[in-house]
C-alpha cells in the first residue's frame, strides 16, 4: 500500500480560502505599491551560493538552504575534508547554489548586473518567499512570503515621507489602525556619542525598551549592570520621561543632542518627515517618534521604521525598514543610497483574522451552481452558464446528473449562494428556477433573461 | 573589490517590463479560471524527497533539485556508501528535502492529505515555479512557472468540454486562434488492439505524426522497419487520409475500429466533446481531432488535449492535458478521477511578442510625474500626488529638487505620458501647469481640479 504523504516540516499548503484572505492582503498592498511608483520585480528562488553567503552573518548562513550539486557530486569534493567527514567544508563543495534567505541581497545583486538600463531612482517592490532552515515552531516557517518596497538612488527625505504615507494607505484600506514608529540611526549615534559608549548602544537601547514594564529605576539598574556609568545616564535623563508630542520630542532631543553634529543631523531628517506628514495629514495611522527602535543598528544609516499592530492585538511588529547607504557596495556598486519598507505577510493575515476584518467577499465559493438533470437539459444548462462566465460571474455546473438532493448537498457545502435548474418542464418553456439559498425563495425567469436576474 | 555578481545558471530575473506582460497572461488565465469555478491552492516549493521521487521515473529523479540537510549532515552517512564516493546513495541520506519538480504530484498529495475537508468534485487551479536540473539551453530554463487547473473526483464528460472552453476562453481574451487538438487514450488503445501490436503504439503513433513532412509511402516504410506489419497497417488505411471535418473523422474511426470494444468506447467519448462543443460553438479557437496525439501515454487514459500556436508562429504546443483515472493512487487513494490542463507560460508569452499582441497599456511607467523645484514647491506638488494617489493613479514626484532638465529627461526615459510642475509662479496662483508629453502641450490649471484633468 502507499505511504501516507506529509508536508516537508515548517511548510504550509494554502487552501482557496486561506489563499483568499492572503491575496485580499497581497492585492491591496500591490494596488498602493503601483499608485506610489513602484514596479514589480522578480528574481530567482536560488542564487549562486556566492552571491548569498556571507551576507547575513554566521547565524544567517548556517539559516540558508543549499542545494545539491547533480550527478557525481562526491566526485570533486576534498579527500581529507571528506575522511574527516567535516560537513562545512564539504558542503561548499558539492553545493554551489542556494535558496534565496531574503529579497534585498537578491534586489542589491539585480541592481549591480542591471545598472545600465535602470533609470534611477528607481523603485521596485518584490512580493516572493523566501527560505530559512529555522527550528520551525508556532508562527515561524522555513517558506515565508517576503513583501518590500525600496528605493535606490536617490537620498532625498521625501522618499521616507512617502514610505510613512504609503504604510498609512495599506492599513487604511484594510482597515486597521498601526502606530508607524520612527528613530533615526543618527539620532542612536548621539546618544552614544552623549552617553560616552558606541559599544553600550544595543544595552542602552534595549533596557529603555523595558521602560513601561519595570519602570525608569528599574531600566536604570539595567544600564549600571551593563557598564553604563551614571554620569552618562543624567546626560539622556529626558529620555526617561520622553512622552508628549512628536514636536516636544523633536525639541528634547535636540536639546540632548546639542553637542553631536550627527545627531544634530538625525534630529533634523526626522523632524523634515514629521512635519511633512503632519503637515500632509494621515488617514488612519498614527506616526510617533521611538528612540528606542533600532532593528538592524548596523545595516541602517538614516531612517529607522516599524509598525506596531493595534494594541489589542498582542504581536510585534508587522513591518519595518529604513535606509541604507550602501546598499549594492556588497557587489560593488558604490554610493547608492536605498531606503525601503517591508510588509509582514503573515503577521497582517493574524491581525485581520482576529479583529474579523477580512471582507465577506473574501471566500473560495462560486456565484451560481446549475444543477444537472441529464443530458437535455445539461446542455440547455450550458448555455447559460456560458452566458453568465462571459459576463464574469463565476459558475458552475454539477459534473454529473447526480440525484438533486446529492447536488443542492454540494451547494450547502460550499455555500453557493444563488441554484438554478432547468428541468423537463423548464426545457419545455425554455425557463429556468433561480434558488436564493439563503432565503430559500425560488422564481421562474426566461432564458432570454439570464444576464439580468443578479 | 566585491566581485562582480552573476546569476544562477539556467534562471533569470524578471523586469518591470518582463513582469507587467507576463502578468497580463497571469491575470487573464486566471479571470478565466475563476469563472469556471477553480480556486486556487498552492503547496510549498520544497517536498520530503519521498513524495517526489519516483514519480517521474529514473530521468526525472535525476532532475529533482535535492536541498542538503542542515547541520553536521556528514555525520549520519554510512561509512560504506562514503568511502566508495557512491553519490547516488549517499544523495538520500544527505538529503530529505527537494524542490518540486511539477505541480501535478503536489497537488495529488494535498487532495490525499485534505481528502475530509475537501467538497468533490474539486476544481484547482495552480500557478507557481518548479525546478529543474536540466542542461540549461534557449528556451529551457532551471526555474519555470507551471500553471494548472484540474478537476478531481468525477468522471463526467462535461470536464472536457469545459476545458475546451477554457481554452477558447482563454486564448480569445489573447487575441490568439489556436488550434486545440484532441484525442483519445482509449482510441490509441484501439489502434494498438486493430493492429495487434500494443508495444508497437508509439512507434505508430511518431510515424504517423510524420505523414505531412515524409508522406504515406515515407510513414508505411518506418512503420514497417519498426516491425508493424503490412496486414496491420492496411487495417488502419483510413488514418493515412485522415482530413474532413471531425463528423467524418469520428465516423471513419468508429468504422475502423468496430472490433475493439475500448477503442469504440473511446470514439463515443470524444464524439459527445466533440458533438457538444459544436453545438455550444467556441469563439477564436478550432477543435480538431488528432489520433497522433499522445503526449504522456502511461499517464492519461482518458481525453488528451493539445493546444497548437497559429501556424506562422514556428512553436511546439503552447498547452496541453488529459484525463487520468488514478491521480491520487500513487498516495493512496483509490478511485478518483481527474482531468485538467495546463498553459506554457513561456510560449504563450513568445507568441504574444511575435504577434505583436501584448496592449500597449502593459508597460513599466507610471501616469504622471511631478517635477521638484525645491521644498515648498514639492510640499504643494505631494498634496496633488496624495490626491491621485488615492484615486487610483500611478503618480511620482521627482525626489531631489534637480536642474528641471535632468528631471524631464528621466520622464522621458521612461515615457511618463504627463508631467506636472508647480514653479513659484503657480504656488502663487494656486496653480499647476500639465504637460503632455507626447504632443509637447501644456496647459495652466487650478490645484482644486487636479482630479478632473486625466
Amino acid at each position: 500500500m502507499a505511504k501516507k504523504p506529509g508536508i516537508a516540516r515548517g511548510t504550509r499548503d494554502f487552501s482557496p480560502v486561506e489563499l483568499a484572505k492572503r491575496n485580499y492582503i497581497f492585492d491591496t498592498v500591490k494596488k498602493h505599491f503601483q499608485t506610489f511608483g513602484f514596479q514589480p520585480i522578480e528574481t530567482p528562488s536560488f542564487e549562486n551560493s556566492e552571491t548569498l553567503m556571507g551576507k547575513y552573518g554566521d547565524e544567517g548562513d548556517r539559516l540558508i538552504f543549499k542545494i545539491l550539486n547533480s550527478g557525481d557530486f562526491l566526485n570533486k569534493t576534498n579527500e581529507e575534508d571528506l575522511q574527516a567527514k567535516n560537513s562545512l567544508k564539504i558542503a561548499t563543495q558539492i553545493s554551489e547554489k542556494a535558496l534565496r534567505y531574503d529579497l534585498t541581497v537578491p534586489f542589491a545583486r539585480y541592481v549591480v548586473m542591471n545598472q545600465n538600463d535602470i533609470t534611477f531612482p528607481f523603485k521596485r517592490y518584490q512580493i516572493q518567499p523566501v527560505w530559512r532552515a529555522d527550528k520551525p515552531q508556532n508562527g515561524r516557517y522555513r517558506e515565508f512570503y517576503q513583501c518590500d518596497a525600496d528605493v535606490v538612488g536617490s537620498t532625498s527625505l521625501w522618499q521616507e515621507v512617502e514610505f510613512v504615507q504609503l504604510y498609512d494607505a495599506v492599513f487604511t484600506d484594510l482597515d486597521v489602525a498601526v502606530t508607524i514608529k520612527m528613530n533615526n540611526r543618527k539620532i542612536l549615534s548621539g546618544i552614544a556619542e552623549v552617553i560616552g559608549a558606541q559599544d553600550k548602544l544595543i544595552d542602552f537601547t534595549v533596557a529603555l525598551d523595558k521602560l513601561d514594564k519595570i519602570g525608569e529605576e528599574g531600566v536604570k539598574k539595567e544600564m549600571l549592570s551593563k557598564g553604563i556609568t551614571e554620569e552618562a545616564i543624567t546626560k539622556v535623563q529626558p529620555l526617561f520621561s520622553f512622552t508628549g508630542s512628536n514636536t516636544e520630542k523633536l525639541s528634547q532631543l535636540k536639546d540632548m543632542l546639542a553637542t553631536s553634529e550627527t545627531g544634530l543631523k538625525g534630529v533634523e531628517e526626522l523632524a523634515f518627515i514629521i512635519n511633512t506628514i503632519e503637515t500632509l495629514g494621515l488617514q488612519k495611522a498614527t506616526l510617533t517618534i521611538d528612540v528606542t527602535l533600532a532593528r538592524g543598528l548596523n545595516y541602517y544609516t538614516g531612517a529607522i521604521f516599524e509598525v506596531a499592530a493595534p494594541k489589542e492585538i498582542d504581536l510585534g511588529s508587522i513591518g519595518g525598514g529604513g535606509r541604507y547607504d550602501d546598499l549594492t557596495g556588497i557587489f560593488g556598486l558604490k554610493d547608492k543610497s536605498g531606503v525601503g519598507i517591508s510588509f509582514g505577510l503573515d503577521r497582517i493575515a493574524i491581525v485581520l483574522e482576529q479583529l474579523n476584518l477580512f471582507p465577506e467577499a473574501v471566500n473560495d465559493t462560486i456565484d451560481v451552481l446549475f444543477i444537472n438533470f441529464g443530458e437535455k437539459e445539461a446542455l440547455a444548462s450550458f448555455k447559460l452558464v456560458q452566458q453568465l462566465r462571459t459576463a464574469g460571474y463565476k459558475v458552475d455546473m454539477y459534473p454529473e446528473a447526480a440525484k438533486p438532493a446529492k447536488q443542492f448537498k454540494y451547494a450547502n457545502k460550499r455555500n453557493v449562494p444563488f441554484v438554478i435548474t432547468i428541468g423537463s418542464q423548464e426545457l419545455t418553456d425554455d425557463t429556468f428556477i433561480c434558488k436564493n439559498m439563503q432565503t430559500g425563495e425560488q422564481k421562474t425567469y426566461n432564458t432570454k433573461d439570464i444576464l439580468t436576474i443578479f
